[in-house]
Formats: structure tokens, C-alpha cells, sequence
């Protein structure tokens, strides 16, 4: 059985990023930039006002008369000469002539003057030309995942697109004569198919593009079909366990199927596959549907981000345990738990039952504590890693 | 001035849940319910089995005789009797008669015959029906924002649709002269509007739906107009400061502005106005893009969950501050850092330059320190309270 690293590096290394696609703006939340984003334009564009105030002449002393309130917008139209003023709000431009702006709080007017109860300097609430950033300055970078953030940013430097990664199209299989769908007659020893309601979102979440196939019978025939599905990834839940009536391998293997790997040495989600068929990879997560999210998580993620051109991020953190372990044995467990804070640190209390049938407990966790095989055993406050589940 | 607690407080006060509609599973990620999800079936639906192996009789001893395998989803049809095993997969149905199953691992099979180096007792490696929950359990609460994980669960529980509340429409209005669309003309003077670029998707991951007005030049007939927009809250930016030209108070109030408060303790963001047009609650943000985002999150944010009905979180968390802070004065200041771990600890760094202008280190800062009104002056290590960036 291949360890959970091996397996996570073998995946991330049969993928490279898709092609790119211009985007605009008002799109581009969550997508992937293929290429650094850079500014069109200085930020600000112009020296301006940092407070609504008097654009001045630092040299000037003493009473000062007010030539013009110019909207924003609307830039004074000629240069401030000596001891003029120019009335203006925070943000506008900085009138030529003046080199500092003085506060409205320090002024008294008076008709058309103005007194200052401040001394200005030369640059006095001023904003400089490109205090923020400047034009060709990059803004976002390649392989960066676009916040709402950078996306009024990016409008701030003018671009009205972003030339993003192709969101990598995933496929989803459900295999199983036992399956049907929520709310649909279910015939007796059946079960509702519930991973891929939990896939969909997340593979969006990741950045990819989910289309459901549906329920697969368990015949050969329709699963081989599964070799003209045209996607980037795709995935199969269930077939994938040591059962005598596992299809999904065989039919596959008619097809030509080459299998990377299969087994992985962790709990839950041991029986899972890897492969390409023809061009396609081909990711088979286990039936079980806490193990088949637990393994989308650790296998199927990375595997979008691959394909976006994501920097892998370090997602397990440090976290402290609150009760007891035993010794883990040659797996690498994902135990549910329950994350709460203690003066800054976070704390993990892993449920008593980490049964893999048990979805409503997995649906309340908030964090998978890891442990890798061999690990010893634990008391109250032991450091621990956790990855967490949302 | 208003504190930033006393504005929330009003502003949550002022909201009131919205009506329900129905959705269908695969739609409902990131919806709020209206209703507690009730399990319509138990799960599993059937004792069943938690290993790879043989349903038996605990009662018998010695050599049994395999009188089936059934496929998943295709029960044994007859009760297991006697020195009798049915051959059975991780999840499937236990037959009628056995009460315990044995794992393949401890099985030796001579054709249709098995004998076990393991000793079975009632209920060994059985799944009790209804483990996981039972029908009319509640699998989400009133409330909920959906996760991924719970829409699994209540397909799990052979739900096809939830009753979400409708997601409240937010109108976005950007205000000024000033402003140009990102790659358009620009005036001189001109800045871009950026701000709406990341209210967008902040708004929708938060549960609304935005839609974006556009920009409206500073005249008071276009501003007047708002009056007559169909959404479930008005957001407008730009426009509320202090400016001799702001025309958006004016306009407003000729069409009956009733006006709830403006100006907030609070850098960035004092600017801001809370109010009814007619019936549709107005947010007027400021029209600095920080500021503007800064009062989204802290107060937009808070109105969307109150129309969704979303229990308030308590999004400050306590972390601790690398370098040094000078006491605070009279506004709640909330200061741009970058966060990071040491052993489990949150720590946050503030960027030396807090000015309100720089929308790119507010891009790159993944926290905002808060610091309350008066806030004495602390040295490295000092206990702080953040508010996640994303």
C-alpha cells in the first residue's frame, strides 16, 4: 500500500496546468491567474488630497485667498499661485502650484479667506502619484486564486479583464446497483447516493467545473463507457473496494485503463484508485462517502489546483489535543473532530466514534486530525495536526 | 459619531429574515435554511456491515456452509439458518438470521465452505440501522449556511430539496463624477471604480445576490431615481462624506430619506449612513475602496445574515501582535496585517503604513487588527483581536 505522501505527490505530478482564457472582471472571483496580473495605471493617478481641506503652497504664510472648490471629477483647472487656496475633499487631485493641503478642521474662513491654525510643509496630506502602486507593478500573480480583494484591485489599476486558467471539467460517476437518487424509490438493501452532492460543491469551492453523470449500474457495459467522456478528470465513487463483484477495474481494463496505483495506507479511504484512461486521468474514490469526500480532499484537490497552476499551500496545522489516543497502527488516520480556541490556540477533540458509515458526524466536524502511521500514543495537550474541513 | 457596536446592533436590528423557497440539493450550497432538515430515512437503512466479510449466526461454532453472495444492492433473499454464512461487503445489508459478521481476514474457505480463526458475538462488525441517524432526526438546523458535507448528508437522508431563504438582492450604486469602468476613458482627475469589483463576490459568498447599477455621475435627479429600484437593501458608495458637493443626502432626502445615522468611531469607514428609502433599507458606504470594503464586512455582512436569518458569529478571535502599537485615539481602528502561526498561536503583523488609500497592501493583508476606541499602547506579544480577511 503506497502512503498517503507518495500517493499526493504521484497525482500532483500527472497533471500540469490548462490552458488560459481572458476573463472579465465582474467573472473572475475564485479563478486562477494564468499570468501576473499588472497595473495599467498609477495609483493614485495624480498627487492627491489624504483630507478634505486647502490645497496650498507650503512657502506661503499667513491669510490665504480661496480661488476654487472643484469638484471631484472635475480637476481645478489652473495652477495655484501665491498665497492662494483651493478648497478639496480627500481623494481629489492636488491642484499644479500646490505642494500641501491643510486640514478644514485647522482652517477659519471667512468670505473668500481662509486662515490656517497649521503650518504646512511641502507634501502635507498628500498623496503621491502611485502611493498605492504604479503602472506595470504586478498586482496579483500567476497562480494566484482571485479574492474579492484583488478583484477591486485589479479594477483600481485599470484592467477590465484577467487572463485566468481554464477551470478544469470534472466528471462524476456514482457506480452501484445498491444507489439511487434522494427522494427516489429505493429498492430494498438500497442506499441514496450522497458523495457526489458534497463533490459538486466542493469541486466549485476548488475551482472546477462538477458535471454530474449520474447513477452507473453495476455492467460493464455503461461503465466502459465511461472512455468517451470528454472532461479533464474524472471520478468514479465505489467499484473501487476488494469486493469479488467489483466492475469498475475489469470493465475498465477492456478499455484500456493503465493504473497508476491503487490502496493507499490510510483510514478512511483505503481503496482508492488512480489511472489514465486513453488521455484522461481517472480518479476512483471509494464507495463510503465520508471516506470518498476525505480522499476528494487529499487527492482530488490538489489535482484541480494542479491543473489551475496553484501553488501547493501547506494545509495541515498545528493544533493541540484535547482527551486521549491510542498508538496508531500502519495507517494514516483522518480522525473527525471538533476544533474550539483557547487563548489564541486552536484545540481538537476528536469524536469518540470515527466510524466510517457515520456522515452526520463528519457533517458536524470541523477539522480532520492527522495521524500518521506508527504514531504513539497521546494525552490531553499533545501536539497534533489538523487540516481543516471547510 | 456612533461606536461600531451600537451601528451593528441597528443595523442587525433593522433586518428581519426573508420568505423561504424551495431548492433543489444540488443548488443549495451556501444557502441559509429556513426550516430544520429532518432526516426522511434511517441511516443505514438496514443493520449492515462494517467489514469485508461473512454474516454468521454468533451462536453456531466450527465450519459453515456459504449459501450466497449477494451483489450490493441485491439482498439475500432468505434468512441465514444454522451453520450457515452469506458472504457480504462493506455496507451491505445483513440477512435476515445472522447477528454478527466475521471479517474475510479470519475466514478460510474450501469451496463452499468457511472456517474462522476469529469468534463472532451479537452485533460484532454490524452497523445497527439508524447508526449514522434516524428518520426525523434533524440533520441541519434552522439557520445552517449549507456546506458541502451537509448537502451529502441530507441526500444521505433521501432529501431532494431544502427550503432555503431567498437570498436577499442587493443593489449596488457607485457615486461620482470622478468615476470610469476599469479600461475605459478616464477624465482627468478620474479614478476607477473599483470598489463594486470586490463587493460583488463578497456579497454573494456571503449569501446575496448583487447587482451591480453601475456608475451614477453626481447629479441629483439620477440619484433621486434609486428610490425607485426593486431590491432588498440599496447599497450606494461614494457620496456620504462631508463634501459641500455631496448630493446624495440631498437627493435622497426630497424622495423621503429617512435617515437611521451616519458617521461611525471608525477608521477606516467614518462616512458612513444607514437609512429607509420608502421601504428599502439604504447602506451608503463610503467611496474610498477600503473604507468601503472594511464597512461591507462589518456591516453589510451582518445585514445579509439577518435577512437569511443566520445566527451572528463571533468573528473577532484573539491572536497577539509582532512589533508595537501606539495607544489608539477615539475611533475603533482596524489595521491591515499579515497573519501567522508559531506553534499553534495566531500572530499578526500590521503593515507600517495604515494609510486608507492603499488598496494593495489591504489586497495582501489576510487580517484587520482591531483596536477599540482608547486602546492603551502595546509591545510585541500584546493579546489583540483579529477579523479574517477571506
Amino acid at each position: 500500500m503506497l502512503s498517503v505522501e507518495e500517493a499526493t505527490q504521484r497525482i500532483i505530478a500527472a497533471f500540469t496546468p490548462l490552458e488560459s482564457e481572458r476573463v472579465p472582471l465582474e467573472d473572475a472571483a475564485g479563478r486562477t491567474l494564468a499570468a501576473d496580473a499588472l497595473a495599467k495605471a498609477d495609483q493614485p493617478p495624480f498627487p492627491s488630497s489624504a483630507m478634505d481641506g486647502y490645497a496650498v503652497r507650503s512657502a506661503d504664510q499667513g491669510l490665504r485667498r480661496v480661488i476654487g472648490a472643484p469638484h471631484a471629477g472635475h480637476p481645478f483647472p489652473r495652477a495655484v499661485g501665491p498665497q492662494e487656496a483651493v478648497r478639496l475633499f480627500t481623494g481629489s487631485r492636488v491642484p499644479d502650484g500646490a505642494d500641501a493641503v491643510l486640514a478644514q478642521e485647522d482652517a477659519r474662513v471667512a468670505g473668500d479667506r481662509v486662515e490656517f491654525s497649521a503650518t504646512p510643509f511641502p507634501g502635507k496630506f498628500i498623496r503621491a502619484k502611485g502611493l498605492d502602486f504604479r503602472a506595470g507593478q504586478v498586482l496579483a500573480a500567476k497562480g494566484a486564486c482571485l479574492s474579492a480583494r484583488h478583484l477591486a484591485l485589479l479594477a483600481a489599476g485599470d484592467l477590465s479583464h484577467v487572463e485566468a486558467v481554464r477551470r478544469p471539467l470534472i466528471a462524476l460517476a456514482s457506480t452501484g446497483d445498491e444507489l439511487s437518487l434522494p427522494g427516489s424509490p429505493r429498492m430494498p438493501g438500497g442506499i441514496v447516493a450522497s458523495s457526489v452532492y458534497g463533490l459538486m460543491p466542493w469541486i466549485a469551492q476548488w475551482g472546477g467545473l462538477p458535471r454530474n453523470l449520474g447513477i452507473l449500474p453495476d455492467d460493464s457495459e455503461t461503465i466502459a463507457a465511461l472512455a468517451e467522456e470528454k472532461c479533464d478528470l474524472l471520478v468514479t465513487m465505489g467499484g473501487a473496494s476488494v469486493g469479488d463483484h467489483d466492475l469498475v477495474r475489469p470493465a475498465l481494463d477492456a478499455k484500456g485503463f493503465a493504473l497508476d496505483f491503487w490502496k493507499i495506507a490510510m483510514r478512511p479511504g483505503k481503496p482508492l484508485i488512480f489511472g489514465h484512461l486513453g488521455k484522461t486521468p481517472l480518479l476512483g474514490l471509494p464507495g463510503n462517502p465520508v471516506s470518498s469526500l476525505v480522499c476528494a480532499l487529499l487527492y482530488l484537490r490538489p489535482a484541480i489546483w494542479a491543473m489551475l497552476g496553484r501553488k501547493p499551500e501547506q494545509l495541515l496545522k498545528p493544533a493541540r489535543l484535547i482527551g486521549t489516543l491510542d498508538a496508531n497502527g500502519e495507517r494514516q488516520d483522518y480522525l473527525r473532530a471538533k476544533g474550539e480556541w483557547r487563548d489564541g490556540v486552536l484545540w481538537a477533540r476528536p469524536f469518540p466514534r470515527q466510524d466510517s458509515s457515520l456522515l452526520k458526524d463528519f457533517s458536524a466536524a470541523d477539522l480532520l486530525v492527522m495521524r500518521p502511521p506508527r504514531a504513539p500514543a497521546l494525552t490531553e495537550g499533545g501536539t497534533i495536526e489538523v487540516l481543516a474541513l471547510e
